[in-house]
């Protein structure tokens, strides 16, 4: 066990004195790029890290819109990014000032009973999806991260490759919520209903597990070029019906052997559930703001399983050493970047993202973005 | 393997000539026990069989009120039995005349692609639910069944017990449907809603993977009470929102980590969504007539694996195992005995078994029932 | 999350001043039961546990035999226990001084890798198995305990029953190496070879998944006698060869499904091996010193799986479960019962546990045993 | 259901009246290509099959050695092959006249317990491997196979690649005996120890589930290259120690975390264990003459997973689906062709496969090799 002093506070930006710049959330569709003070390690738990890249998520749009209620005025927003450690409290083991890490967007306790069984999502001490929802989160010069020990990862040689912020979330959910619930096997066929970056994401961590099929469902002909490109084996424009018809017809009535939802409405809920082979898995990833019909008076008799999932962010180090080895390369989802000072911009690219054909944007900090 | 020849028409009932006596179907609300010819093989693959028991099923009942369109009228109703064989067609090969078996409500061709893969309910070949449904069921006296070798069990010693009737549905239902896609094991909770027959089995077969508790949950206090004798350890009436937070508060506010749905309604349905903790299971055993509303909005985010099954009957060795050596006791669940001949009074009886505290009707073929 | 300060030295035995008695290994069959300083909290993670009830492991006599070099002279033994939490480190979070708690045999980090995927007995970073090993151990008045978060589990009410000793190291063994690795599942015929505590405690736990047959080998027939008191179907003398052939024929030449080896020699292994069924599990729970006889020109072809574990504790939440509600009575085990300064009688029976017919002996703190 | 009637014997080589040629073998070092009598239908399960293509396997020349002693003097050898249906029995129901199929090198009863359960490489009536061990096999012009409808695959479109013969044995025995039982998973390292056909097969199937590291040892440099252009990740001489202590250096002193066995001796499966990290899997893929020595004196607690397995084909759908659409090309293995009637020199070849660089070895029938 390495042992843990207090570390000094090399805050590199000395010449702003103890102030650091954030993006603040003020009610519904106002943000603002601003001066906050730095933080500080609160709990024996946390850590500090200097933010080196940062991305933003559907979540922070939804957030924008003032969808998401527990998000209260002047929270500085994002859960995603990669840096380096700068303060740890004195019961923070396993990391040390230096450090580069990646962030989860899941704070994990480690001693809760959720926690214990591989669940962190449903931390019962405060953890789980607090960063940029019920604490200031990444979208910061400074982080703090509570239970730092189990909430970042150390990121393995030198400075953090920015691409690596996205692993905090968009991976990981594709991985687990959609891919491993839906237990992808070789032989398999798979269909992703969505590919906004999580079903694109779906679409290449699928192919770890070597489907015979991998089709692709969208609204976006753009969208569907780039899961083309990224490696489904056939891509359905999402009219009224159609998707659903050609999917059986080419899989000569059959259906699918699992069905990923990354939309999060009742009507690709719905194409996900026409879909199904008996004996099927519908993996839902998207979230959703309502309830859905389940077509029981069909289904009760077809032996599927359907499964609904908080990433846990447990696939973190597989999906990290997959990544700085280059077997999976993240940044292929990435179209955009900015310095971290142009937020706002970022912001605008991604709310008009189907406009800039944007899927994933990319803010790194203090330098040009590479 | 077994050399088969053509077997001699052993027809005990030879005063009768060539006919026996059935239990057929004519219209909603209309049966009949009737004369019928003989059955016969008429595949290479059949066999027939001399029923000695067979019993009652909630699905007769639906079938009665006009609720299965598949079923037309001068059908022999039902798919549960055991007795013995008196014919085998040429194909068949692990069965011989005098052989004791246990029907499966299941026929499998054994061939086709879902068969392979244990899943013989989607049978590609004709196979699946066809007894008492597609052709001639087992209320008779005689019954032809397809694709013996893979549809009938012998039974090892002597003469069938009339009881293990309940081994060719109701038993595998209850322990595939809900207890294995449950995945019911030491320590958890589990919550059974609906204390019909099926809901009693899987009281009886959940315990085989020694659960920390057992909760049932009915509209009707005689089966609670039933429920509680057969191993349940808690037992509530559903009356509205009441066993939802009883069950809550039981759990201190975690909820169930299997919650077995045995009825088939968007009520009971709604309540096993309503217990269920995160991270748990919510295995659907009933048959359901409508959609019903699953509330993705809440559920979308608490990591649930729903499941629905029709039954493959892959279990029954084990279960005919258990059921012979005494470790189960399948014939706790029967509450009335009748001789085949008043199997009209038996239907009478299980139509109203709230009335009667009826839970399985057994119809003793030949004799008086013991 | 809890808060945590620094506990006062609440140590009930304050006129003996700061010293307490415990049993140190001196060598070669040399213990002695003495006086030794209070321990006491050295890193941030520790706490100190008041001891009320220890137990003597199979583990402990190999120590006494020298069989275990990493043993230092002057090394207080005992890796089992129940107690009272009396001082916690500044890191510890999820107890308090007066928490009763189990002390887990395994220390665990949770933040190494081989911690985070469920397999402390391999921390990386100086956990696993050390208590009565590395560092002192649990047959004394107090102990000081590493990881305390991680290592301790609370037990729900009240004082600790001592008799829940048994689930540190021997419940846990036999249920997660031996029961859990060998997949035993309804209908399994399973054969467990040795009857010590830990494959009595392996007859016990391989019940809650209610295998079709249970049979005991053994060379000690009031073992076998116990085996059979606590659930096994049959139970028979190993004597030269007799055994294996027993099973087979009781098996009508297939083998059993599960073999547990519960003793550690080449003999027993090779026993297990020669029972197996094709498609068969041998879990291994014993402590070899030698290597075995593998007949891989029998077995390659044979679809069998050979497990190896030092036990990770992970099933104790479980256990500690069905143990306080009474689902699992642990002190079934227990023969003899001392007072914790009787401790040296207690090893002088537990040496001659067959004369004795001793299986589990237990020493209470404090007072009498009850 | 396919109705089935007795096809005519459509024999294309009329010419030569109601003989066909094969390879015989006559005891240690002998074998003859022959003329024999064409095979026949003999149980209404049964198939003949006209061979277009067929290979030699390592067990082959074991039999040549006359080390597997139930081969009889006169027996055609082969259990590997693809070809044409020509005659079927009057039980078969999935297969016709002029199907192209592949012979799966296990015959399958697919009543008996173990075919039920997806083992039939024990079959318990008469299946199994038999084809070329107890009957005559597929190094002929035509062979019979029994329960020919789960013994034979249907090949989808036109005429049969011969490519695909490897699907008969070597692939199904790679995937199902070494990565399926070593539970390959994405982020594994993974060492495949013996670079023959079997270890090559292996290391393109592992790749199906995306390991992390692919490490490959034998002691021949041409076929560490091939498997290197197969996509091994590293490839090592076996001399003596060295082997092991590159992959250890090469995983920081951790180990693999599977441990594929394809060679079947105690000097590779001695390897195996001493490069497995804790909480490793062995599977043994090699046929071992003699009893191994198992260090169990260090592996009984490092929780490791040792498998051993007789192929059961039951992933040959899968595979030839991969194999069919070019996910997996098959013939990457094969580096020789002859046409069926130079079957002796092409035994020459196989024997002296180190001098040769021979892998797989190809026979065509009818026409010259492609």
């Amino acid at each position: 066990m390495r042992t843990t002093e207090r570390a000094p506070l090399r805050y590199p930006t000395a010449g702003r004195s103890d102030r650091m710049r954030a993006l603040a959330y003020y009610g519904s569709g106002r943000i603002r790029w601003e001066e906050r003070p730095f933080p500080a390690v609160a709990a024996p738990t946390d850590a500090v890290v200097r933010i080196t890249a940062t991305t933003l998520c559907g979540t922070d749009l939804h957030i924008l819109r003032g969808d998401v209620p527990g998000v209260e005025p002047g929270r500085v927003l994002g859960h995603e990014g990669v840096g380096v450690v700068v303060q740890t409290g004195q019961a923070v083991r396993g990391l040390k000032t230096g450090d580069s890490v990646l962030i989860s967007c899941i704070s994990a306790c480690a001693l809760c009973s959720n926690c214990r069984r591989g669940m962190p999502s449903h931390c019962e001490s405060g953890g789980g999806w607090i960063l940029g929802h019920r604490i200031d989160g990444t979208q910061a010069e400074y982080v703090r991260i509570p239970y730092a020990d189990t909430s970042l990862h150390r990121i393995p040689l030198g400075a953090p490759d920015g691409d690596l912020a996205l692993l905090s979330d968009i991976f990981p959910t594709a991985f687990e919520c959609g891919v491993t619930c839906g237990q992808v096997k070789p032989g398999d066929v798979v269909a992703i209903v969505g590919a906004g970056p999580i079903g694109l994401a779906c679409v290449l961590t699928a192919q770890l597990f070597s489907p015979a099929k991998l089709i692709v469902v969208d609204t976006d002909a753009h969208r569907l070029s780039a899961s083309l490109a990224l490696g489904a084996d056939a891509a359905y424009l999402a009219s009224a019906g159609d998707a659903a018809s050609r999917i059986m017809s080419s899989t000569r009535g059959r259906g699918v052997d699992v069905a990923i939802e990354a939309v999060g409405s009742p009507e690709t809920f719905r194409l996900c559930q026409d879909i199904l082979a008996p004996g099927g898995a519908l993996a839902n990833v998207g979230v959703h703001a309502k309830p859905v019909e389940l077509r029981l008076e069909r289904l009760w008799s077809r032996n599927v399983r359907i499964t609904t999932r908080w990433v846990d962010t447990t696939s973190i180090p597989m999906l990290l050493d997959a990544a700085t080895t280059g077997r999976l390369v993240v940044g292929r989802l990435i179209t955009h970047r900015f310095r971290l000072d142009q937020i706002l911009d970022a912001y605008e690219t991604f709310e008009a993202a189907a406009a800039r054909k944007a899927i994933k944007v990319l803010l790194h900090a203090g330098e040009r973005p590479r």
